[in-house]
């Protein structure tokens, strides 16, 4: 660990890390000149289609974790250390990381761009604006928000019913004043009022949809399949409907090419899209993927919240929809948040307690078996914090071995790559032995025995029960044959069962499907459980509340 | 002109242009290569604080325009060529201009940023998020707002009275939809239900104070000065009182560099900020001017609109606050426009009428006794168009002969630089000649007289009406010491007076004063006079349904 007194934060060690101009960064990772197109010194974007053609035989690390609690598990950290790992064993290495939104930046996280001496850099940059590519889908969803109410207000040929307009503006910021509105207000020239609301932008379908799209052709035609709302003879509306898929894919162009920056320890990092994992399916971009599946021998990679939502989206929807498989998958513990899920509230995770530790495996053992459902044997990083006592880390590594699971000690927030080696040859066994990765379910499958394998294979839940709402609206949705699309579980990231308040790993419960969602652009069903909340707030003290600027104009506050 | 018979798009003219790579048109301009961040190949922005300290030598030539009118004048297609052509004239030159918005690329305009042979490249670019400037500033305009109603939300500490918050949120974006809307509904969790409304982001207060800013130093204490509302004690509140000032110049940290780009000439070309011409100030960047000033010999800079607002603001706001004078204006006048003012309707300018070009000359002569009266003698800069006759043409430059009026025709859209080399060499010799350039008034001057001498020396009317609500307010600016500042008239651009359907040179009339709002940050107050629109609307056919990607994934539908 670090061995400062006062140890240095995030922003600290990232502005003290040097960084190689972009170029080079390029030049390691096999990107010739053409391709680069840069965005500032240590920032550029890909042009994919100046790339020299090559397989995409890179092997896939997916990184993911046991159910996630307010302790932080640091997985953005820990998959920035491995891939900084492999490359000191000397693979050639590229890891691929979502965008970091800036509303929870603002909001309480301050930043997300890994921790300590695992950082993507430079993370000033990434957390503030980055290359962009958040501001250009907010613009082409706000776009299509505006040529909706204006194909109201002109007429509306297509008979749109106001009152089913789907279609929500969004905004990159944590506004909860915007989840419910009324628009439309001030007579004629106003518009036609109605009520609407605002999402966050990660929560767009159009975030979705650049993030799962093959090619800008791809990207186009996806778009074009995205229902806005029903007309008064509940028939769905497309954006084909309205003609706008053309100015959207316009919009998106620049968004749509991988940005690449680097880690602290020099290893290409593409960053690009960043969906929620709830109402969408939690990883970077499909096409940062492929394309670090074809220049490097090592690919890196992360789903968001754990293993129930973020890899299980990964494979049944990314790796679907993308026709590949992951070679190995990484569950980040922590002694800190198994002592949660046993039961420890987080103002008493000072203490050492090796019982608690205990009594929280079984959800790690949880996320086990989901990815042995998929036909991968896991390995377990154990994510080193601070206070963590040798007992209570031997406690977790202990278990693994009586379980036969492969698992190591991570200290990559205060070690960088160094930390990372055992459990970066951990996963290099995985590889070489290969795997029998299967998908959960058969797109053929019906609704319910897809949503059914998710919660009995994944969350360990014995059934799932359809509201009435929701009955109503699959019948919809198998009439249109849109059922042959797969299911996308909008969960609490914090429970296995759809009450954030169970943490562990319980049983004996159902899921109740509260309402569908089609999502035709993206690909996906959405079935929503529970109350996903798609616009955050702001807490009592935002983090912007420390932000500023130094007098060398150098960020101060983000974290 | 153009000699073939299907004339090019500007589109297709700015794809055959052969664009210099961006550090080539650093060079030079004189832009060391640390001072250059490319963004892409052809853009970049300029790190400022690593220029080479040099004088603001460079001398400013403002140009602007008789009262506009649907028949479209061309000023940035003029502003442009004039560059183009001082550089073929041996001139170290620079041209200096706003951000195109998206929202009215999206709506009537389609591109904006330039026209023919006469355009700012990349043009796809620049009118498509550019460097995101836009995007900075709608970003940082919303976090206040979400920090104003989260305060509100948290238990409203200072007291903000939530129907006097002035602070709209704003979105890039022609959104009838959003102009007026109640925002905080669905219960205790979405905040506090106020009345509420969205400007489209070129109006917000942020952007007028990017583009007043003389430093990182002082954008953050313009920021803090903002004033976002008043307490139930009607006292105001500032960015500071919520300590968001930071915050907000972090996130406007890379908006504030200026950005550079190239003309189809391959002049070198500063394009950054673009307030509104009415509710704000309607010039680029007062940074962009400056560091021109310090690069090149001649800057060709534009104001927003006709004469009577950019150049007025240009001179009375810009120039003022930013301790410099303008060296020779430039106004420009077509026989279009010129006809439509002589009482022509738009469908009617197929036909050659001198008669109606001389009818329409009074309101070219209002905008020359406008920039003589800040001591400056201008230059007329006669715009051709196509179907212009040779007989209409004479007749302004004989009119302007008359006058004694330096005059030329500039056929820049056909011809580029070549086409404006008369236009320059004029510009040149008022140069030479020097000028005499004073204030329309002192600061110390009473509000009333500020306004009064606007209305009677530039728009030529009779006085000035307050109404009731008007006084109220300038009785409590008065109070508080704000009407040290300039003002800031908010009036329609179809016309002198504050009514837009009175063309040509009106006399003998008043102007109401409906509305007073400061703008402490910008420092400015606004008066307001008749309705202005600081959220367009889409037409019935929006640019944006003719927009699409080529198989190469060019922009199509640009103009």
């Amino acid at each position: 660990m670090n061995t400062t007194t006062t140890p240095l934060t995030d922003l600290e060690i990232a502005h003290s890390a040097a960084m190689r101009p972009i170029g080079e960064i390029a030049r390691k990772a096999g990107i010739p000149d053409e391709a680069l197109e840069p965005y500032g010194r240590y920032k550029g974007k890909i042009d994919i289609t100046r790339l020299p053609h090559k397989e995409e035989s890179g092997k896939v690390v997916l990184v993911t974790a046991i159910s996630p609690t307010p302790a932080g598990e640091g997985k953005s950290t820990v998959t920035v250390g491995l891939a900084d790992a492999f490359s000191l064993l000397g693979e050639q290495t590229m890891v691929a990381l979502r965008e970091p939104s800036l509303g929870p930046v603002m909001g309480m996280k301050g930043g997300a761009a890994g921790g300590g001496y695992s950082q993507v850099l430079p993370m000033e940059e990434i957390n503030l604006h980055f290359t962009g590519d958040i501001h250009a889908i907010t613009t082409a969803n706000n776009a299509l928000a505006a040529l909706i109410d204006n194909h109201l207000h002109q007429g509306n040929q297509l008979r749109i019913d106001q009152r089913r307009i789907t279609w929500k503006r969004v905004l990159d910021m944590n506004d909860r004043a915007l989840r419910r509105v009324t628009i439309g207000l001030g007579g004629p020239s106003g518009g036609i009022p109605r009520e609407d609301g605002f999402d966050i932008t990660v929560a767009s379908e159009v975030m979705a949809v650049l993030c799962l799209a093959k090619s800008l052709d791809d990207l186009k035609e996806r778009l074009s399949r995205i229902v806005i709302g029903y007309t008064f003879d509940k028939e769905p509306v497309t954006v084909r409907d309205l003609g706008a898929e053309g100015a959207l894919t316009l919009l998106l162009r620049e968004a749509f090419k991988p940005n690449l920056v680097q880690t602290i320890g020099g290893t290409p990092a593409l960053i690009h899209g960043g969906p929620f994992a709830n109402i969408a399916h939690g990883c970077n971009s499909l096409i940062a993927t492929k394309t670090a599946k074809k220049l490097a021998d090592i690919v890196v990679t992360e789903a968001g919240f754990g293993a129930d939502l973020g890899a299980e989206k990964f494979m049944n929807i990314k790796a679907r929809q993308g026709d590949f498989k992951p070679d190995a998958v990484v569950i980040i513990a922590t002694v800190r948040a198994l002592k949660m899920h046993g039961g420890i509230p987080k103002d008493g995770l000072g203490s050492p307690d090796s019982d608690a530790v205990k009594r929280g495996l079984p959800n790690l053992s949880r996320h086990i078996d989901t990815i042995r459902a998929f036909g991968l044997e896991p390995v377990v990083a154990l994510n080193r914090f601070t206070a963590d006592t040798e007992e209570e880390l031997a406690t977790v590594l202990e278990w693994c071995r009586e379980q036969g699971i492969a698992a190591a000690v991570a200290d990559v927030w205060a070690k960088g790559g160094e930390g990372g080696k055992d459990v970066a040859r951990l996963i290099l066994e995985k590889i070489e032995a290969g795997n029998e990765f299967h998908q959960l379910y058969d797109e053929f499958d019906s609704f319910e025995q897809k949503v059914g394998a998710v919660v009995q294979k994944v969350y360990g839940g014995d059934g799932v029960l359809f509201t009435d709402k929701a009955l109503k609206q699959l019948q919809d949705i198998e009439k249109r044959g849109w059922d042959i699309l797969p299911v996308c579980m909008a969960k609490t990231q914090y429970s296995l069962t759809d009450d954030p308040g169970i943490m562990g790993r319980p049983e004996g419960f159902t899921i109740t499907v509260r309402e569908l969602i089609p999502k035709l652009g993206a690909g996906f069903i959405v079935c929503l459980t529970g109350d996903i909340m798609t616009m955050p707030g702001l807490p009592k003290k935002p983090a912007a509340m420390n932000m500023d600027i130094d007098r060398e104009g150098h960020a101060v506050g983000l974290m």
